[in-house]
């Protein structure tokens, strides 16, 4: 239940992220209901292939694919009367993030994985649908940009943060909600004060 | 059987398509017949890992394997002695678009899918292998580029005049033609009357 | 136990040359590290998946994601205190694709796949990480690149080389030894003497 929507919540903000970067690069409508899909859906279908399952999500819950194209005809029909604020776009992002992270992690628990594989799918959830994104539309990862800000950072400490939260015997709600928090936080942060890790840098020589 | 040979088609001429991207490339003999089978069998094989069927339909038939690989030979020879009209890689590709749809489609119908997921599907394997292409080649995806012409629209409709067809009683066979019949023409007058549709546009600042 | 050793070895130099190429794109920390992961477990995931393997490799075995995130460090400090030699870069990524590609067309083999399915899972499992690591880092994949040295024939004809041993009765531990060494090799001589194979042109007109 907690699971089912929460994942509704994310995919509806993923969405949105994907139809402005469609907006970005002037596609067509098709092409925004298109690209908002594949952002919202693709880090869970990656996921769910990874894990095996014998259903992808939304092959069993199709409302999920009809919650990506009302989002993009919505945002569609936003930006047509309201200018986007300037960070629209990244804050979209990091919802999107914290909650498929978390929702990654939790149906990689439910089907029995050990710890550092739960880590793994909630950062693959989050983070893969915004790298499909931006590879369809021709741009350098969000993610592999120098200027990215603790994209990733925050993924994984925040599926750490739920999982210590568990083993601290929170229950799976609490921990969830703590988890989200802190992947936000993190971006929020980030974002507001330009924070990003240390590169690693080889001359092209 | 209507499948299985509408299938083999559809990888030849998708192949063709695939390896006159490679020729603009300029790519070596070798990543002629690997862009061509990515390009003809990259669409299917998301289908089927999404619908997670027991065997990919090329690993269950390497016949299409073999297509792709004559059919790329053949497209080096013939350019090699006959210049490409203006248009053929347009041409080829819708072709492919139109058989692999509604083949898709079919399948999805096979396993039994409701009617969304059939019309996913079926979008899904006539678009994907032209967007690896064009993401293997590192061009913008023909698919999401505001000239596409209809390219994504021709799909949906196509499936979705496939589905009407046989809600009317028609036979498979003849759905599946008049599906195929619709895809093709909606690309060819998008392409000769350079019809779009109307783009959302973000201004980038 | 073969396929197991080889197998961790792989990983490391192919988790190598993602990182450096992750240091050419001044990555951050964390993204040396998902792109090392990426170029070494790309190629077997989607080999696990298109076989519809029951547990991808490095669910079952995690200690692959460890050697990839160590490898990733590694890189990181080796290349703070000593400079790269030229040609690293292209020298780990043959390594990798000799022993990537061996690896994968043994597993196919204990998946019962005929023969021609043998020969493209192994070259899959040796190319596709590579490739997704080029996607990734925006660059045109290097064996797609009209200077890429018999990239994918050394793939091609090690594998060749690998099953006719086996038909010659040599034991599957000499005949993976004997495949390795000529993906090596092949790779070595071309990107010595700069052989490329002859491209297919199209001009633009």
């Amino acid at each position: 239940m907690i699971i089912h929507y929460l994942s509704l919540i994310g995919v509806s903000v993923f969405a949105m992220s994907g139809a402005l970067a469609a907006g970005k690069k002037k596609l067509d409508w098709i092409g925004v209901g298109v690209l908002a899909s594949i952002t919202a859906l693709g880090g869970g279908t990656i996921r769910d292939v990874l894990l095996n399952r014998d259903v992808i999500f939304w092959i069993e819950e199709p409302v999920n694919i009809w919650v990506c194209l009302l989002t993009a005809v919505f945002t569609i029909l936003y930006v047509r009367f309201f200018s986007p604020p300037q960070k629209t776009l990244l804050v979209a992002d990091a919802l999107g993030l914290a909650l498929f992270t978390i929702v990654g992690a939790q149906v990689a628990e439910d089907a029995q994985m050990s710890l550092p594989i739960v880590a793994v799918m909630g950062i693959i959830t989050g983070v893969v649908g915004g790298v499909l994104r931006d590879i369809l539309a021709s741009e350098v990862p969000l993610i592999f940009r120098p200027t990215s800000t603790l994209y990733s950072v925050a993924a994984l400490v925040g599926v750490l943060v739920y999982l210590s939260a568990q083993a601290l015997n929170l229950n799976q709600l609490m921990a969830s909600l703590i988890g989200i928090g802190s992947i936000a936080s993190i971006r929020f942060i980030a974002i507001f004060w330009n924070i990003t890790l240390p590169a690693f840098h080889i001359s092209n020589d």
